[in-house]
């Protein structure tokens, strides 16, 4: 019978494929809850695995291919390089007599990782996540243990996921502070569209729109307004390519919403009326507000 | 002879007119400075100057009649207020017989301000100005005398402005720790239409293209980058409006070059060209990495 607590998690073998911000970050987290038996980490750079190893970030270094070799599998890669480990694990398996591995992914973009994990061989029992957190750095030495805290953590089921699958993530998601949100792959993409990948090309086209401007003063009056707006644009550019090319009709969707509200915005700065500018911008400041006090 | 350190700014009246965020800080900068022999200061609304008199922001609340009983003049309203005063700055003189104001205004764009100072009649010295520097928040009960520390403060002299007024302006920059920056009317609105008004209708547009979206989930999915991203659209809106409609030419200027890169980016998504995603993407992230470490 299990004990109170994170006690599932706690006896299982952890593998992290990926030791980038958000793997390292994933096994920091664990490892300050005391949640799993044995976190091991999987990553195709060196550097990264002798940084995780030394700084006791994982208990072990291993190689792709003994990723079955535990009870939870978690693939913490930009998404082409998830799609392209579950298509590995598609040949693995053929090779390996063991008992069922939960797995979860860490993906920022969900239909096509749900899809690709439907069509696993059995052995998976696969579910979908995504952490709602991030920073403009990347890479493990910046991982931190806080950085999935009070953050929204969403989970795309498969159709072919267990109870126990299920249960296992939302322990993890517990574990490390985080708050579950249960959405479709297809609701989830459309979502992070707007909310986040939308908002990346918004500030990469800034950075090269101000490139265009031949005033090398353009950069001292740059003040907190254009540093906040061009944030994003420092994002991982492998992540960001990935992203873009995974969810690429619910970001054209998102791309089109918002030019439409831009030319508006046009229109009405060229005709100069000051009642229909104000009258259009006043229900963004008043939401704006709303959602985000200080 | 004067002495060392702030010697002409310490022995002036100081009449601020708008004690807004801009006004209010300018006037606590000032008195932690203990720069200016008197602060007063001019709202049009009654309880903002009486917040000013009790919490000793200023020294005494003053009307717009007594503006020119002074040595040195500072206009901080919203730009078209700041017009509105420069005319009525036009009928006052008539009847005045004093010497030489020192004018000095913090208004968001400044060629139609410049323009309007050049038009004053004998017995102003007028020089335009604009902190780069603001929060989200306005009114004077978000003021605090920390807001143009080590910020560029930009200086636009009229072409009647003696070398005295523009030496008192600068005094008046050191004195609240900001950093002058001279610059003419013109390339000051170019500048800030690329570096802040655009990044303003880019956070409104954000703002109405989210809202377009129905799902309420929206909101728990919208992490730190559409926090970021959005932050401008909670700006004060009359000021807004008044940049907007003062900066036309400028701010559509910006959009263009803008729009230009947001298309690009779109073809690039429909294309689904790793290569070419990546290619176009990548100057905008070394530039952004460059310009704000961390």
């Amino acid at each position: 019978m299990d004990e109170p607590g994170f006690t599932r998690l706690a006896r299982c073998r952890v593998v992290i494929v990926g030791l980038g911000l958000m793997g390292g970050s994933l096994a920091l987290a664990l490892r300050a809850a005391k949640a799993g038996r044995e976190i091991w980490g999987v990553d195709s750079d060196p550097a990264a695995l002798a940084f995780a190893v030394e700084q006791s970030i994982i208990d072990c270094a291993a190689d792709f291919d003994s990723v079955l070799n535990c009870e939870f599998l978690i693939l913490a890669a930009p998404v082409r390089a998830i799609l392209s480990q579950l298509h590995r694990l598609t040949s693995v398996i053929r090779h390996a007599k063991r008992p069922s591995v939960t797995l979860l992914d860490l993906g920022s973009t969900k239909s096509k990782i749900v899809a690709a994990m439907e069509k696993l061989p059995p052995g998976f029992d696969p579910v979908g996540g995504h952490p709602m957190c991030g920073k403009e750095v990347s890479g493990i030495e910046n991982a931190e243990a806080n950085l999935f805290r009070d953050k929204t953590f969403v989970l795309t089921p498969t159709k072919r996921a267990s109870s126990a699958a299920l249960a296992l993530a939302q322990e993890l998601i517990a574990a490390i502070g985080a708050r579950p949100l249960i959405l479709s792959p297809e609701r989830h993409d459309a979502l992070a569209a707007m909310s986040s990948h939308l908002p990346y090309v918004m500030a990469a086209a800034l950075m090269r729109a101000a490139q265009t401007v031949d005033d090398d003063q353009l950069w001292t009056l740059a003040a907190s307004g254009f540093r906040d707006t061009s944030r994003l644009a420092a994002s991982d550019l492998t992540m960001m390519v990935d992203i873009l090319l995974t969810n690429r009709a619910a970001i054209l969707d998102a791309l089109g919403r918002y030019r439409t509200e831009l030319d508006w915005f046009i229109t009405l700065i060229e005709a100069a009326d000051p009642e229909a500018l104000s009258a259009a911008l006043a229900p963004a400041q008043r939401k704006r507000a709303e959602l985000f006090r200080g």
